[in-house]
């Protein structure tokens, strides 16, 4: 099974409103209601692509109760911990589109929830063909959480996929993970720089075995041990883009695990991310967009400079 | 025991921001999460004030699962129903200290859920000294449910209050309720006037025995079968008013129980809303306060003309 890990877990809301105006009062015309953060999002995607998921991370309280309630055909290892899964809002303007977001802080997580959580990580590991680490970390976890998640990974032998930011990727990109997944925010607060390519290579240079960096509507470039790759959608969608990383971030897994070449799992990834815009649900794709789109991908390699 | 009615519970949330602003994303620095709808803020009241309370209305899903977790020291007589529970959100700005306010909708009651509870209703009030129906209606419960309430309180024997708006209210004061308890907008809307000594007489008119309208900060005016009466606070408090009218309400059930007369139902009425007002947490009460202003509330009798 392909094992996914989001210590950070939340129920997502999203009220639609007619209109938000500060300091008034308003009828949420409609809630939704779903499972959130990265990693659920991630393990989402690759059960509705055929995949045999696990989620791990943080759970409790009514919130998190709710948010298991809403796992449906994910397998869920979630650890039950004190403190309360947060909630998210996403509040939609009606008129205009526009969407305003609250978050909830996470749990305090205690240290010794923490120790027994990586005693259960590592027996999850054993029957894992690769693992997904996801998102932020919730209060009371050490900011090198990840840095040990990635050696766990690597000492069991599953290959280990990172998508955070911040000083927890800075941490976790040192302990040599087989892909991370920057966005060009978090690769250039990582790197200092903004120009792609330079910035990927940069990121590469500091432990990953492979960068993936997502350059929102125009693809990804890849910086791999078998060469660089720019993968290219054929055209920019329009949609709501909620959700579009991390269904890059299954279609690598996905590729990883089946042992595809790069070009093909950038093509796949680069589908994905564009079929998910498509769909009106945030955070689900079109699958019949993403086979079509999967061809029209354009991956050019980069002649590899130092 | 006193029972309150709350057709339209509610999760209430109070997230802290820094400051909203429209179409960007917030850390919400600190949650706040209690039971709400204004019968089961009366409850609180009421039972903080040392009575027997159970509290009746609708609750399902995960959300009312939370609330009825958070009734401390309330007898829970809420009705499950398929639907889930609303939250509601107030979002204050640490800034300015100014709400914006979201509202969930209620559940969809649908018909036999609604005549169950009424049987279960019609069984509560064989032990009840007084009933509170409070707040609003959630989708699919009838527009004359109030009115059923009422007459059915009064054919058991028991003294009833109603506190809700519109359609509901003018549907429920025609089957003469012993209390109602409009604020100044609610009394306009029965009424058309917004003068309050003709409206709360013209509100008396339509059914009620007791019509006690809300003058916000400026006290209370209650036209009764014993006179009117106009109650104001020696000073007028600065504070959170949320919940000030639910501290109102209690007040005049707990005066009803104990068969005190008007001015001495309405001076607690009075101080309990301002010593509400004065509380830092929303729909508390400082039970110092509260004693202290009862004395210095003045009432000052109308001379009943028609």
């Amino acid at each position: 099974m392909i094992l996914t890990v989001t210590l950070n877990t939340a129920l997502d809301l999203t009220y639609r409103v007619e209109r938000l105006v500060p300091h008034s009062s308003h009828r949420v015309t409609t809630v939704t209601e779903r499972p959130g953060g990265k990693g659920l999002n991630v393990a989402r995607v690759l059960t509705a692509l055929g995949h045999d998921v696990t989620v791990t991370g943080f759970v409790g309280g009514a919130t998190g109760e709710a948010l298991r309630a809403g796992l449906n055909g994910v397998r869920d290892a979630l650890f039950p911990v004190l403190g309360s899964t947060r909630r998210t809002v996403a509040v939609v303007d009606s008129s205009s589109g526009d969407t305003t977001q609250l978050n909830e802080p996470g749990p305090l997580i205690t240290p010794s929830e923490w120790s027994t959580f990586l005693t259960s990580y590592e027996t999850l590991l054993t029957s894992a063909s690769a693992v997904a680490l996801c998102g932020s970390l919730p209060p009371g976890v050490p900011v090198g959480a990840y840095a040990h998640l990635v050696r766990g990974a690597r000492a069991a032998g599953v290959p280990v996929l990172l998508d955070t930011s911040g000083e927890p990727l800075r941490r976790g990109i040192a302990a040599r993970p087989d892909i991370v997944k920057p966005n060009a925010d978090e690769l250039a607060e990582l790197t200092g720089s903004w120009e792609p390519l330079p910035a990927t290579r940069a990121a590469r240079r500091r432990g990953a075995h492979a960068v993936v960096a997502s350059l929102g509507p125009n693809g990804l470039l890849a910086a791999t041990p078998d060469g660089t790759w720019q993968a290219t959608p054929a055209a920019i969608v329009s949609g709501n883009p909620t959700g579009a990383g991390d269904s890059a971030v299954a279609a690598l897994l996905a590729g990883l695990v089946a042992g595809d070449p790069w070009p093909k799992r950038l093509a796949s990834a680069v589908a994905l991310s564009a079929a998910t815009v498509l769909a009106p649900v945030a955070g689900e794709f079109d699958a019949d967009a993403y086979t079509e789109f999967e061809a029209g991908v354009s991956v050019v390699q980069h002649a590899d400079a130092a």
